[in-house]
């Protein structure tokens, strides 16, 4: 149904790059056009898309190229940029099309959209909200991003700033619950690749909306999954929100 | 906030009719201004919206009587109606607002509006749909009827009729799992209220969407809901996913 | 298949002791034959077993006056004993049955049991433990009560003492998590009742053991249950893993 | 703390002789002294423990040969044996020492013996019991082994034959639970490797023990684990609940 594209790796050598190779390679409607990494001059001209894991730096450097000659498109998940580095790909997005996401798991924005509409829907008088995640003994920082990112879901849905009604975890003496507040608690055990689960309820009834990786290649594939959105797109920046189609729901 | 309204019941001394006879007590926006059964003959001038959880000849009854007279508004939580009964319910909704459900449910009702919009979103080819619910020992049959609904929610998303995707019960040599198809399952287990989960599954990932009841007055409670709700709307047939703002998603 | 047996009600007119008399009053095998309160004089040659939830005073009092006639049995579930009043309990035992508990939930208490045995049989170098509880928005104080007996029991299992490995909440920059720890996360959402899970994770795996509270009568019921077993036993302090023959496991 | 000891892998080249010999090699206190597979003679004297992922025919030769020598000990995991081929392994059982299981992951082994705990100590006229388990889309038959192999550690707990008590799926009008039901449901769903629930319910609590499979290498590492365990015990045929200790309990 879809036509070929083709499409270039940004740090191909890296842990990440070397997923989204491994995930181009199984698809029949991807040719992989280019495999570069930091200090390697790719030919752009030969790619409809590039998939860029690398360093800021690169990823920077990599943005103004395409944005000189007016493509090809971008997906970027090249994390820890400096607003000046922040301000630079938005400037490219004047004449290129670049998706930016922290997490291309399809399951995991799909589920954002879902906790921002039942925030939304939800009176916070009546309905609580918590944010649970639990990852591997490794993770060395609580909650995760991706938590974070649920917990501003729905404090958009509700209108209000996380940073104004995110609670401490429950611990010791804590009083009862005060309206509006949104908790969040985190478990570390094992070999846990990553879930999520945001909980509302009220006094009747619960609501669970939960995520859980199964395979650790997910997050490639949403990349390329975006990069199959963006390459016939007009120039902008994108996130994964708009490349699922919950932008304008 | 809300102006005072007069709401009577219909089906007054059924089990539901207290049970939303209570919730209407605790409430202080609300007035009961008349409270019947079968038989009896309510002053309808009385009443701003009737919620009615009587019996299907009931339930037409009082429609017809609202209809001629041009209100109040009405709530039908009656079930079994026949075609015939259900046309009439549709003639009386030309001259007067009524709300009709089979779960007044908030969050089945929200549930239902994620799991369509998960559906639409998630690609049948990658991803497949098993609903499962859990309810206590003494219900007669399976799958329970929130659980179809949630399952037509799914067949919705994907533009598809739940009939010619639905799957039996896996049990015995199945074969492999079809692409497309919704499957069903079922427990039942002591005084479980009402639990129902819609899991959606790709390869890598997982997206579980569930619903548990704490305690029985939430029905009664959602049927309150949408009273509040119907009472100043134009003549016409709605369900709880108008209440809930769903429908203009 | 069981003999009656009459029992008695102390605390009668409390919260608790009105829960007890109404699965008391379900029951077959039971005549109640006396309900008292504090100040008031029983006949205690009515009862095989009294059930106690009074106020540690009366508690006491009553443990002293069956330990002088040698009878009838007890089952005591006031908390907040001093630990002279402890110490009097204890002193009563030496001739008298006496339950004594802080969850009379059979639930509750197999999973404890439960939780033990599996600490004991995974090893602490490969398998993390994790306990989780959600309560409603009124509580007060986390983790709760419970979720302590359990991240008891599982330091039981393993030969430690809780004091030493129990891990504050998981927030902020934690490092990686250290070998043998036990962590507790808490959640407080809408009415839910209770729930307790204990998480056990490896690299490769995870054991999930989880209770969930339906209907508030479950802590009678449980007493209940201790008192049928407690009235023909020998003198002695039991508890509910002594009832439920998990001691001799 | 444990001496170094000699292993051995049966179906060296098969799925599971490669995952087996991937943990071997990972094991500080295992050499691995002989590879082979059917038709090959291995010199047995080389070797404490075989590990045996083959044929039916290949399992029942290999036991022959080291019943007739003497050792060494064996860990057998090939399924579908005759009765006759089982008469052969338990024959060889007399004179050396074998582990025999269709499950070696630890977990679901632990979990075994916690649902029989469980069953034995929950009253069936109260507490209903479901299993309900989840596998990837590939798998041909339901309910899966180790879903029978847990509702038959319920049957034993309450000392029933599972035969009588095992329920068809809950489907269309099923009427009422009857009391002392074991129930089976399954879900078919992409990726999902591997999870397993069993549910206890009453009127007023439910006890939920399940178990979920991370990694697919779990089951080679338990084969392992039980290789470890039976190279020193006297001949007799054993399997992973002797391992784990939980046949004394």
């Amino acid at each position: 149904m879809s036509a070929i594209f083709h499409a270039g790796i940004s740090g191909a050598r890296g842990r990440m790059g070397r997923a989204v190779s491994a995930v181009l390679d199984a698809r029949e409607d991807v040719v992989v056009s280019a495999r570069f990494d930091r200090g390697e001059t790719p030919d752009l001209s030969l790619c409809d898309v590039i998939i860029d894991f690398s360093t800021p730096a690169a990823s920077v450097e990599l943005a103004r190229a395409c944005a000189e000659r007016g493509g090809p498109a971008l997906v970027i998940g090249s994390t820890g940029l400096s607003p000046e580095q922040d301000a630079e790909i938005l400037k490219a997005a004047e004449t290129v099309a670049i998706v930016r996401s922290g997490n291309f798991s399809l399951g995991v924005n799909i589920l954002i959209g879902l906790v921002e509409h039942a925030a939304q829907r939800l009176d916070a008088r009546d309905w609580d909200i918590e944010v649970l995640e639990t990852h591997h003994r490794r993770k060395a920082d609580a909650p995760s991003g991706t938590a974070l990112m649920l917990g501003e879901a729905a404090a958009n849905g509700r209108d209000v700033d996380l940073a104004d009604v995110r609670s401490a975890p429950w611990d010791g003496i804590t009083g009862e619950r005060e309206t509006g507040r949104i908790g969040f608690a985190s478990l570390r055990a094992g070999g846990v690749i990553g879930e999520h689960t945001v909980l509302f309820a009220s006094d009747d009834e619960t609501l669970t909306l939960s995520h859980s990786a199964i395979d650790r290649s997910l997050f490639a594939k949403g990349a390329v999954a975006a990069a199959a959105w963006v390459r016939n797109r007009k120039p902008g920046l994108y996130d994964m929100q708009d490349v699922l189609g919950f932008r304008q729901a």
